[in-house]
């Protein structure tokens, strides 16, 4: 059967952007966990928003389903081709057009890789303060599409908190041209708002002037061991009092984290003996690193005056601080150690004064569903934020259950079921948890009003 | 004729409720220069979500359009009762149900005053960090419908940064209750977006959720005299340098403005000379008095070294540091000693490397079109936050000459016409200067989603 779009998109496309049949790499159905979804109709990789443009018109016209890949680091199958749908790749449209220092901006085209503008911005002596594990490889139009959060979200915020200005193209094509570099913007309906953390459903974000900072030139680190859940909010309001807007990260581990990553995790040192019930990284940043060092000894010597310390420590070198920056980011390679045994992947924001309650109820729920489940928590305490990973025997049927029981008790905790990964295709079933009938049905207003067709990402999110 | 809606209204609303007729006191329909409206058709000022809800569905099934007010502060109208219009008050909803210290967050109903709130969580060492002139009258819903901005965004952000969540009541009177408290909340749609800095056009603000933060216990300021435009940029990157998340306000005032409020504003001292071409006032914020006061002399050294500077001051006691805002907060008081003379006070955003220029030309300018116009400039440098009043004589025509000039000249450079402000209706013929075609229609395509028979303050922001 001849594919008469085909032939259309030949026409409209050169060789480089157009990759058909056998041309189609692997990597464009592939997830992070190496699965496979159906090969793409096409892959479509524009040089520029002018394609991007034409590409939508056609696919609108033609209600042909398109999904936009970035990086491919999500964690929620969002940018896995479905049968019959068109990739649209942004990976070409890479470049960093702008850094304007005296405004604090860059202006970015969304394949843009997060680790490429972070070190260009530095030349300049910037930061760009989002930084995520996957910063190697995952792009600024993922992490808008997806809010990304990361390690510095109680000082800088999320991705939707540094986007000032996104270009966007409609589902029909409609260039929304909002590239703006304003910090206050009070000028109608804030239109970006409507892109940033949507997932690609309502249109496709080609184009970013994002906020920069004046890099701190210095960090300083603390790690420190508590033995109870309280102690760790009171040292959160503590840290928070004195170090003010210099504290970047206040990060707490369980137990069974920090011991298991120091036992199994190769090359991973422990500043701290492994058996406290608990443990907190927390972050400095300023232009004088003894003052950030001496701010640590007095913040320390207090808390440890009050009673709220077991043991501490601090870092002495750029070397020692990223020793104990390793711990808490070695959560992947702790995950790789259990080889493939069953797993659900919890990102669940909560009350921070519920959270304790909350992770014992986990440890005890999941046991009465599989004796030898077992679950490795930390999270950004800072920002009301856990990771909860729930390890158990491998059955299809059991992993559906734990995962009905483990989002069920998120809701029972008026938590949200998504924190920072969003939603995509594995937590669709549990939007509802975190959503009202009467959103989730506003949701489905907008997308029906901005994508008629329901040619952008269909099915991700939400169904219409 | 009898008034059946009317009728409805009465038998719905209790009389505390709905006031009608002669029981309509006159600052339902009069703005803050005392221009009056059209007398609404009734004022109904509900207790509760559900008695706006009921409202709404009512008005919405009978196409009567209805205004939203708080506490009447805005100065673009867009508050003002159009002919046949019902006001619905949110005065009564004015409760502080819950200060949520563990999680910092505040539980306010929209009617609640800023300064009421500021208060209360005072009480319990926290700060709510929005702040502007009309703190003792305006509230929190309204703050929220325009995106408030105020003397503390370089640090805090806009108000849209402080919402965790919204309980919202749509056109046809379904509640979206959306109060979360969590920082990160990547499940669908982010909706409480469409509702902050939208004017009350998407839907009714009723309760939110917002951020509080540990209250910084002092606050170190200086004014510095400058002598040019580029040492006021060269100062701004330099305290952002060394400052970082302590600096708290970075603003910048044109001579005259300085000057005329020492000369004409009552009781205002001049804590440097008045023939000085530029002035700053910087403040930081943190838990260490004599700290914040070290920085402050080392920065001033610092700036002073690179010849940055002309003279500069520091406060040394809260009531200097008072003094020095005084001088800044004196705009209103500095525009009463003109008398009735017309003034186009614009409110732009832009970019900081082209401010110097922009207000350069507006100065030769408006001169063309009248030779006894004068502009006083002042801003919220660190934001890119420009406030120019241009004084000028009072003829109708020339004012909307004038007018037109001023926004055409913003768009010449690439501004925005409303910063923190927003649009209603004096501002509504030239937001077309800020925004393409595209996204007036994508504005127009979201009202008549949300509000399909056109009912919540219609002709505001835009006409559909």
């Amino acid at each position: 059967m001849a594919d008469t779009f085909l032939n259309e998109l030949q026409s409209t496309f050169d060789k480089a952007a157009l990759l058909t049949g056998a041309d189609i790499d692997v990597r464009y159905f592939t997830d992070m966990a190496g699965k496979a979804s159906p090969k793409p109709r096409a892959v479509v990789r524009p040089k520029s928003t002018e394609e991007v443009s034409r590409l939508l018109k056609l696919c609108d016209r033609e209600r042909v389903p398109v999904t936009t890949q970035g990086g491919m680091t999500g964690l929620t199958r969002a940018t896995m081709p479905h049968e019959g749908e068109i990739v649209l790749s942004m990976e070409r449209m890479n470049a960093i057009e702008e850094v304007d220092a005296s405004s604090g901006v860059a202006i970015v085209q969304a394949g843009t890789v997060l680790q490429k503008l972070q070190e260009r911005v530095e030349q300049d002596g910037f930061m760009f303060p989002l930084d995520l594990g996957a910063r190697g490889s995952c792009s600024i139009g993922g992490n808008i599409s997806t809010n990304a959060g990361g390690n510095r979200v109680i000082r800088y915020g999320m991705t939707r908190d540094l986007v000032l200005g996104l270009e966007v193209v409609r589902a029909d094509g409609t260039v929304l041209n909002g590239l703006r570099k304003y910090i206050k913007n009070n000028t109608g309906i804030d239109l970006k708002q409507l892109f940033v953390g949507t997932e690609g459903i309502l249109g496709v974000v080609t184009r970013a002037a994002l906020r920069i900072f004046p890099a701190p030139a210095e960090q300083q680190v603390a790690l420190c061991a508590l033995e109870s859940f309280p102690k760790v909010m009171a040292l959160l309001q503590l840290t928070r009092k004195r170090l003010g807007g210099e504290l970047t990260a206040f990060e707490v581990m369980w137990n069974e984290y920090y011991r298991l990553v120091i036992e199994r995790v190769k090359g991973v040192a422990a500043p701290l003996p492994t058996h406290h019930p608990f443990y907190v990284l927390f972050e400095a940043s300023g232009s004088d690193a003894d003052r950030l060092r001496a701010d640590h000894e007095k913040l320390l010597e207090e808390a440890m005056n009050e009673g709220l310390l077991l043991d501490a420590t601090i870092s002495t070198s750029r070397a020692s601080a990223a020793a104990i920056w390793r711990i808490r980011d070695s959560s992947v390679e702790l995950g790789r150690t259990f080889g493939v045994g069953a797993r659900v992947g919890l990102d669940v924001s909560l009350a921070i004064d519920r959270m304790e309650e909350y992770v014992k109820r986990v440890r005890s729920r999941i046991k009465e569903l599989d004796p030898n489940a077992f679950a490795i928590v930390l999270g950004h305490a800072g920002d009301g934020n856990l990771h909860v990973s729930v390890y158990h025997d491998d059955t299809p049927e059991k992993h559906e259950e734990m995962e009905r029981l483990l989002y069920g008790m998120t809701r029972e905790f008026d938590g949200s079921v998504s924190a920072e990964h969003g939603i995509g295709i594995l937590k669709r079933p549990y939007l509802k948890l975190s959503r009202t009938e009467a959103e989730l049905e506003t949701m489905r207003m907008l997308k029906r009003t901005l994508d008629p067709h329901n040619i952008l990402n269909p099915g991700r999110m939400f169904t219409v």
